[in-house]
């Protein structure tokens, strides 16, 4: 009867498991077009970027659910318990980047709706983009697999778009100062800068949730050294 | 013995809601802090908001470790399930406010380390962050009392935040345009302002999730109207 218990705590786990990674695959959808579109004018990939933004909410919600459903029914208790509440906050922050996703997408259309567009710092977003992309990848691939190996590095690249959305502020100051026509595009642009920068922010959480599910250890608040001793300790 | 169970769940919801008003208590006053550093220019204060994030923090941390307790221990089910996992969510929300109110403070610094502070709408952000208060403490009052009837008034609050944002924005663009040896520092009033706009974000959301806990309707992702008819429905 104990193992019966189990055995279906195990299954919806596994089933609730797979719509997070649903969730994230459509994520990572919706950052690919937010950027593309950004990058290339398309703002009918920017409309598109905002009108899926509710079925990321969607997920959320139904992921909500199912979490609350598991507890209720097969009662988990400490590890197991710990896994289905670290997937609530997990899909917290999910939902987050799929919200500055269609942040993105905002602002691309209101980029492309003025001139002056001489398209700066395009390609450094670009990168920051694809920086984070891989963050995003590497901390549902954790989830996916419970593996920790990868949080360090996680906090690691959090950092370096942290130093590279200054990068690409303090290069957005040097033209709007040459050129102070170009001030208002260049905030548009900006914010959509730290609308990356924020997804970083998001998947760095997420790599930590997995460290917690996996180690009992709470290692938000501190730093990738202190991440990767007690990841490997 | 049924009974008994009942009232120690109630007995540890209580201490856990009283957990969590503290911490609104102590990140309303990073907020203030924050704010009036800003304003003033109170670079020590600034250092002090900073400084006490970590408390923030670890009050985030202990409390989620609370709610799984209850859970394991008094194992909940259906409505007060509910309350502890919308527990778990506010804090993380709150937590969010207090790393904004730090952002602030880290603006406020930087503001006062350059020169042509010539004061540009700080008025504006000041009335932007009392309205942010109000906000959280609404939200605060709503999750204490566990009493829906604010929510609609907080979901308008928040598009008005958005609103004085949005004007914030186009004053430090004249600024800025005006001036453009102001680009730089003006650019950290805008993070600053920002941080505000997301507080607000934030404190909708907790208010959200109280209407969830009543009501058992998921309101997150609906317009004003919608919380309205639901709250009074």
């Amino acid at each position: 009867m104990q193992e019966h218990i189990f055995k279906q705590f195990d299954a919806d786990l596994e089933a609730v498991r797979s719509q997070v990674l649903k969730m994230g695959g459509l994520v990572e959808e919706q950052i690919i077009h937010a950027i593309d579109a950004l990058a290339t004018g398309n703002t009918e990939l920017a409309d598109q970027v905002i009108a899926n933004d509710h079925r990321v909410n969607a997920l959320e919600v139904a992921i909500d659910e199912d979490c609350s459903h598991i507890i209720a029914r097969r009662q988990p208790t400490a590890g197991d318990l710990r896994i289905v509440m670290m997937i609530v906050k997990t899909i917290t922050d999910l939902e987050r980047i799929g919200d500055e996703a269609a942040k993105i997408a905002r602002m691309t259309k209101l980029i492309y709706s003025k001139d002056a567009v001489s398209a700066p710092r395009f390609l450094e977003i670009k990168h920051m983009g694809n920086l984070v992309l891989e963050m995003l990848r590497k901390s549902l691939d954790a989830f996916a697999r419970l593996e920790v190996s990868s949080a360090g590095q996680i906090a690691r690249q959090d950092i370096q778009v942290d130093e590279e959305f200054r990068l690409v502020l303090r290069h957005l100051i040097t033209f709007m100062m040459e050129d102070p026509r170009t001030i208002s595009v260049a905030i548009d642009i900006l914010f959509a800068a730290k609308a990356i920068e924020r997804m970083g922010d998001h998947a760095k959480n997420m790599s930590e949730y997995v460290v917690y599910m996996v180690k009992g250890k709470d290692v938000r608040h501190t730093t990738p050294e202190e991440i990767e001793r007690e990841v490997l300790g």
